[in-house]
């Protein structure tokens, strides 16, 4: 892994005096450290992580860091979802001060969305406020969580119900570091590029159909799935930094998938959170269709895309889990996106055409639900 | 208990969108009702309170929303510092969570700064960002810790070191519920007031010197009192809300007297903040004179005065919880105003003209603790 200049992409986050750059390409993480001192010169770093990543990419990040004369002090957390709660939020928070990082000092999250969450979050709380600096190591981390400052924990009443905005100051996403990455989790977060073309993309959808092969097999084709899919975000993120609006429409497929997710335990050897989205995002197109929004064909032609990245595309593999449509109609009642009774979902009128539905009949859902249940 | 428009006041925070009022005056909890409706009508609440203040003012309070068509889950906690933790900020945000407020709903602090602290921090995570109503119950909440928005809780390494800036959509300061308050807090809380005159307001301070058995009885010149101090807290946080200069003002008498509380173990039957605050702005005084800032004569008035109003004033009766100087500096110098290891302190030029003094030689400080503890 060696760093290579001419295929370093850069996307801005343009949020006025919050703005940000995302820094993209292979050997990126060799540049932290001089990027860390033209940021906070002096400042001192403490680098959260979890025990899959640490043995793997904390040395080389403590080592850039470190021959920029940046001191740093690791904190490693066991790894998965269940990481991200009160515990090991105050865990991270009491390590920061033990560490004796005072305000202007840097909070370093090096990991996947789980790290990536809980450390922002950390950050956001101690000393009312540290800047911090995202280096995600999982493809749904460097296209999706790391950018746009949602950080935050789960709570036993539902995921992410408690947490800060709170932007990162720079975003370094080493797509070097991404062999590593276990297959499986590589395919969950090509679940997000995709969403990306299918929110409001076209053409980049027509350009992932083309080059899957090669995003697959790394490379530049890589590293351009990459940056525009953080380009995607970072646009909608700096016109709605707080989600009054427009930001829910990176919710497409979600509402299903986080029932999915929900209806399944949150065990990830039966669904990541990217396949939940998959599915999702198949049921949004297919619902869509159902209620003469947009052509079956589309939701068809993302089905067989989703497939052949390797996503499940439709409830077959976790049937077993869901006793009924109204069970899982109950678990979708759940979600945070409700509001006052009312549901409201990410609807498409065709690949690239997503919009905000306020107000869907739960009955229409529930309906669809469970013919697809008992197709 | 009545309401009483005549004797109402109200002080704006100008924060642009973030700006709030805070209403002061005998029966002031008895409009709670009437202006959340005004500010987030159909919103839900939940008020979080102690088992001190539970008892006496939680009924009325719930009975003023609920006259005004808004339903109210309480939430009770035990009362004292201690429950500034981690431990019952969690259980805050679950019981949020579980009393199933949603975004726009409302969170109510009923009680001293504990209780504002960690309820303006609970509704600063939960959901992100929640609404949140302060009604302070002690005075020193009513003139300080519930204006301003910072929130949060303690740590092992040092109090307030975890939180968020938050403000206040509205605070309630019912000048009559300060009746229910022991003499002890009260007086406490009394400091708190003298500091805005010694801070930057001379005339105020000689007001407070002409009207203080009012103040102690109760009736207007209290309500005068606690608003003038509200709109010299207002003030300073409107032109500095994050603490980047100028709001550290507030915090004359605070780094000796955060020492002394964290000396004495943070023990209430010991000391409490405000006279921790008191003996700490008599030596701020005192320190200013030795290093010919200020004439010795202010000390001395300073001194006076808040021995009238029955607060500790010097060393004498913590004196055994003190080894030595060094000691004392250890603590002085691991409070969190602390950077980089210069000593950041309030020092004065005089009564009403306070400044930030920063890199105060800690040979001075010490030689003047030494000559302090040995006279
Ligand atoms: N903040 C946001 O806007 C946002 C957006 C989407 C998702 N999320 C959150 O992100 C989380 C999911 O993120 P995730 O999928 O990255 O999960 P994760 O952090 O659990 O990472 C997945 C697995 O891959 C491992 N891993 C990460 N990088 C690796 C590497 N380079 N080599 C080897 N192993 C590696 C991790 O240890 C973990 O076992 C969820 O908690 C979700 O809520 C947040
Ligand atoms: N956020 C800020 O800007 C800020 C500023 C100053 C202080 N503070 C914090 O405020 C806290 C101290 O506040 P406090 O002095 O109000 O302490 P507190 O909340 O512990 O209240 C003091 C005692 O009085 C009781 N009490 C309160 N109101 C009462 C009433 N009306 N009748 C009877 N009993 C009543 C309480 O139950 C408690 O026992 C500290 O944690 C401090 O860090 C915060
Ligand atoms: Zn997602
Ligand atoms: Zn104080």
């Amino acid at each position: 892994m060696t760093t290579d200049i001419d295929t370093r992409q850069t996307v801005r986050v343009d949020l006025g005096a919050r703005a940000y750059d995302i820094v993209i390409g292979p050997g990126a993480l060799q540049e932290t450290g001089e990027r860390v001192v033209a940021l906070a010169s002096g400042a001192r770093c403490a680098i959260v992580t979890d025990e899959n990543v640490a043995p793997l990419h904390l040395g080389p990040l403590a080592d850039a860091l470190s021959a920029a004369g940046i001191a740093s002090t690791p904190i490693v957390l066991p790894p998965g979802e269940a990481t991200k709660g009160f515990d090991h939020l105050q865990q991270t928070v009491e390590a920061l001060l033990e560490a004796r990082l005072e305000r202007g000092d840097l909070v370093v999250a090096l990991g996947g969305g789980v790290i990536g969450d809980l450390a922002g979050f950390a950050a956001a709380v101690t000393r009312r406020g540290m800047d911090f600096v995202q280096v995600p190591t999982s493809l749904l981390a460097q296209v999706d969580s790391s950018v746009g400052g949602k950080t935050g924990i789960n709570a036993p009443q539902g995921k992410n119900l408690v947490g800060a905005f709170h932007q990162p100051r720079l975003v370094i996403a080493d797509t070097g570091v991404l062999d590593t990455l276990p297959a499986r989790e590589f395919r969950a977060g090509y679940a997000e590029i995709a969403k990306y073309g299918l929110i409001g993309d076209a053409p980049f959808f027509a350009w992932l159909e083309e080059n899957l092969d090669a995003i697959m097999d790394g490379g530049p084709a890589r590293t351009d799935a990459i940056a525009r899919s953080c380009r995607a975000k970072a646009d909608i993120v700096a016109r709605d930094e707080r989600e009054a609006g427009e930001r829910a429409l990176l919710n497409l497929g979600h509402t299903f998938g986080h029932a999915l997710e929900a209806i399944t335990g949150y065990r990830s050897d039966i669904l990541v959170h990217g396949e939940g989205v998959a599915i999702g995002m198949v049921l949004a197109h297919a619902f869509s269709a159902r209620m003469n929004l947009a052509s079956p064909d589309d939701a068809r032609r993302v089905a067989a895309h989703l497939e052949r990245a390797g996503l499940p595309t439709d409830l077959s593999a976790i049937r077993s889990h869901i006793a009924d449509a109204d069970t899982l109609m109950d678990f979708i009642a759940q979600d945070k996106k409700v509001s006052r009774g009312a549901l409201t979902f990410i609807l498409t009128r065709g690949i690239g055409e997503a919009f905000i539905a306020r107000d869907v009949p739960p009955s229409e859902v529930r309906a669809f639900l469970k013919d697809t249940l008992e197709s």
